[in-house]
């Protein structure tokens, strides 16, 4: 019933590379999803050019977020969408039945791929990882991107794990929100061989190091505000136009400043300040959060607007 | 529509004690629930005299079950209980807004209590954990009982956090599996003129000592196995018979080896090795695990077998 | 020079078993070591019928005094003892060569054995731990015992190098302070068959119920406060007095309360309230700790003689 | 007795900066320490222009040297830097007594700073860890750094004990290596105020954006390798010459590659590829590291020879 087979096979079988921005979930004030928001949200990143959307991943609160919530955020996506790039999906559960029985939904809803990290409530050892992302790619049939973001999971993906996880076919993609240089740049090298896949990476103040050795794209929550700047940066870099991929890297890294607004720590600042940023630009209505989380106030949305000034966003 | 209003609360107003068995989810060989072997298994624990049961906690793979697979569980567990204890049922979603969603599912079916921990994918502060409980509790009505286990959600319930819950009726009970004796101890202190609150502790080898100091009951995932035995520690230790408190408990302490059957370390390890156990007892038809566990095989069984013959369960 | 060649040679070859108390180190008030209180605190344990002490453990603080001061407290116990019991040394160091120099220094000052976790600033993996107690033993030559605390050192030491290092004549013995049962059941049953070799537990609540399944000993922080409790629980298990070793294991679980008397919490707090216990049991002049933790004041001492009176020690 | 009143006070008193490499320490084959190669290392980094060194860091294995060791080295860096740069002395103790010491003769020997972190053998509540600053700045009486290396200390420092430590000019500056950018800057802000007062960072990737932000300097491990890589970047950014700091800082992040060169996990692996580079660079005689960890070879050696050859440096 999905158009999926047409579509994302012929953009995802090329490998996914470039710009997917990890898209924040607008809510309304009363907390339900703002489809409108989201639609803004997604021209707003789509006239930059970006290579692609991910949905529902950490920026997008797809933890948090309630089943209809998110079926509502998938479909949503795939109609605005409408097939111009792929649409990803997190499927963020706790648990590989559960990931097989969203992944399922959203690829009937028309997601082009999906997005899935280790099991995080219990643990998993090498075997029982191994194990879950080939039931979930064998169940759902979509092409499946690996999660490594250890900060969640609280176990990072082992190497020998992902290697032959992406020989036999089963990842097509690792998002690798890891921080362990040394292992990306080790995945890369492991990987080169294996025809289509890619790494991309979570990291926005080194994206433009990490395609200098084989990271093919980048998943930035920042994207969110400021698409087009993660656009220009890889396209000079692809471009091998050094100079400029590093000014962009520079404004970029200038901006992510905003990340830390918050005064109070928690886990969800940054996102909280990507949805103020959109917010102060007029993409989306209300920068509410899902509970428990406050969105910012105050001062704090005044430091963001002053880094989207200085930014020369706003 | 639910029964919740009449019985539960009566059971549940006095305060949770006693023997609450986190009851396994027994699969069939294709993965699915088996509601012939959960009725079984309802009736071993009952016809034993535990004091409630509480289905899909860690032991009762909550987190590995889909929705469809948990409001069954949920369903079967209230229809065979029927009034004669109070019934639990794990809320084990990531965040707030999907506990709460379950959560109201659950009472819908019939279920008497919840269990929730602070959300597990991004870590809460204090302000958010304190929001998140109280969120639930308004939102589903139902009797809510704090589940405390670092291992799995990779931080402590606040003391403080705990306390003000308690003392604005917002949660009924904390279960602890934190392993830390002397926060317990000052929970157990702190609560103890917060009228109906209840302090039940995970430990099965600490059980009876931790009784002597103000915990009221227990929540043994090896009272799967030997529900009897759980029972008479905790009828000695309210009756001061420390005697005979002290025996049976050097008697599970001992069958709490078979939990160390599994030969590759997981952290399922222990739930696969109390299915193994029902499937030897006679209680269940299979110890299939929820995916990517594997169920205990060949020695590893042997030795759960030795284990039972030992205690004299078999 | 020492006379480590003759009498602990004797004492631990027979393998290290019973109560091998951590001993605390008093200090003055001006942070000296006190060697008449540890001369005291050495005649209230070897009184009370010990099978060893163990000085600068984690409860003696061994991390925290210099070089200078570790001397004294070797040198002191080795005096005091005088051949009765082995006298063992914790060399806490980071780091192998390290603690290859101080436990050679010990060995030279007439330790019977010394006492050594793995690396813990940087991580060893699992050849550098196995090459770093091989080095320690070869180059100190002394009985080596393995200590496994992962809450300090972050890691736990693995199944297999320990058994290695058992079976290979390296380690002596394990203290274990891990807290995974499961493992430590592994381990006794793994060496079960090497010769002389011990497991010691660091746990004082389970040490009755260890010792059933082959733990040969304890070496109980709360041993420097009842010294007496530990002995008769010891010499009740190993006659197999059930019920004497269950009285004597309840009463020290109720005792242990004293250790959380502090009313901040800090990683010392246990210890600073052995070294209250002790001055007002008259053993130990002062309750100073080692910078920057300070010793209990007022309300928490009341709290640790209450808990003295309760359990009948003053 | 040493010159330390004189030298340092003028060179730490405007504040710590620019490039201050945490040299590596040469070991002969035999483990001993290799003062001649220590003195070409130092010839190395002072003719790239470097503004101090480091000895004794994470990156000197000042956790795995000896007191014997660690006076050689402090007193052949002393001697060789011989007054042109500050030479800072790490002292990597568990604890506030034995940093003390060893940063009592870390003074007399001429060091101008000492660069300490939190206890790390027992972890230190937020009160012990102010103290424990306070106590080590009163009784060495040298510029104290401190040291945020939450990978191996298990904690981060606190913003508000560092801010009030900063104001209180207990420490002079913070070496940051945790990672946490969010904090870093939040860091830099609160102290924008404190005179003299500096922030440098431990992160090679992140130096030349960090530096944007007002991190007044950085302190790189791969600053052994190529020093004049980091003197130019420093150079660049003072000056704001944003297209040399990104070229000189993309050539940089290319040859950190050479810190994934070991083919077994270790935690000291980037060390060992340090000090195999300065082999094949020819400033050290040998590779050797502290026990147990085993220095790179073979394919090891030859990945790190070819990162050097692709970045102009062989």
């Amino acid at each position: 019933m999905s158009s999926a087979a047409v579509k994302p096979g012929v953009a995802i079988s090329r490998g996914l590379r470039g710009v997917i921005p990890p898209l924040c979930t607008p809510l309304s004030t009363a907390g339900d999803v703002d489809l409108d928001s989201l639609d803004r949200l997604i021209d707003h990143v789509l006239a930059a050019g970006v290579d692609g959307v991910f949905v529902l991943g950490s920026t997008g609160e797809g933890n948090g977020l309630t089943d209809g919530q998110r079926r509502q955020v998938v479909a949503g996506a795939v109609a605005r969408v409408d097939g111009r790039v792929p649409v990803l999906a997190g499927v963020l559960e706790p648990s590989t039945a559960r990931m097989v029985a969203i992944g399922t939904e959203f690829r009937d809803l028309g997601a082009d791929g999906i997005v899935a990290t280790a099991p995080y409530y219990f643990h998993a050892n090498d075997r029982e990882t191994d194990q879950h992302f080939r039931t979930i790619h064998e169940r759902v049939g979509l092409p499946l991107i690996a999660y490594d973001i250890p900060v969640r999971v609280h176990a990072k993906l082992p190497l020998d794990v992902l290697l032959r996880l992406a020989r036999d076919g089963v990842i097509a993609a690792v998002k690798d929100s890891s921080g362990d240089e040394t292992l990306m740049r080790a995945l890369v090298d492991v990987t080169a061989d294996v025809d289509g896949f890619t790494v991309l990476t979570g990291s926005e103040l080194l994206a433009r190091h990490q395609m200098s050795f084989g990271v093919q794209g980048s998943v930035p929550g920042l994207g969110n505000v400021d698409p087009g700047g993660f656009v220009r940066l890889y396209q000079a870099a692809i471009r091998r136009n050094q100079q400029a991929a590093e000014r962009e890297q520079a404004r970029i890294s200038e901006l992510a400043a905003l990340e830390g607004a918050a005064q109070q720590p928690s886990s969800q600042a940054a996102i909280a300040a990507f949805k103020a940023a959109l917010v102060l630009l007029g993409v989306i209505d209300s920068a509410t959060m899902t509970p428990p989380t406050a969105a910012l106030a105050g001062a704090e949305i005044a430091t963001v607007h002053a880094r989207l000034t200085d930014a020369g966003l706003l």
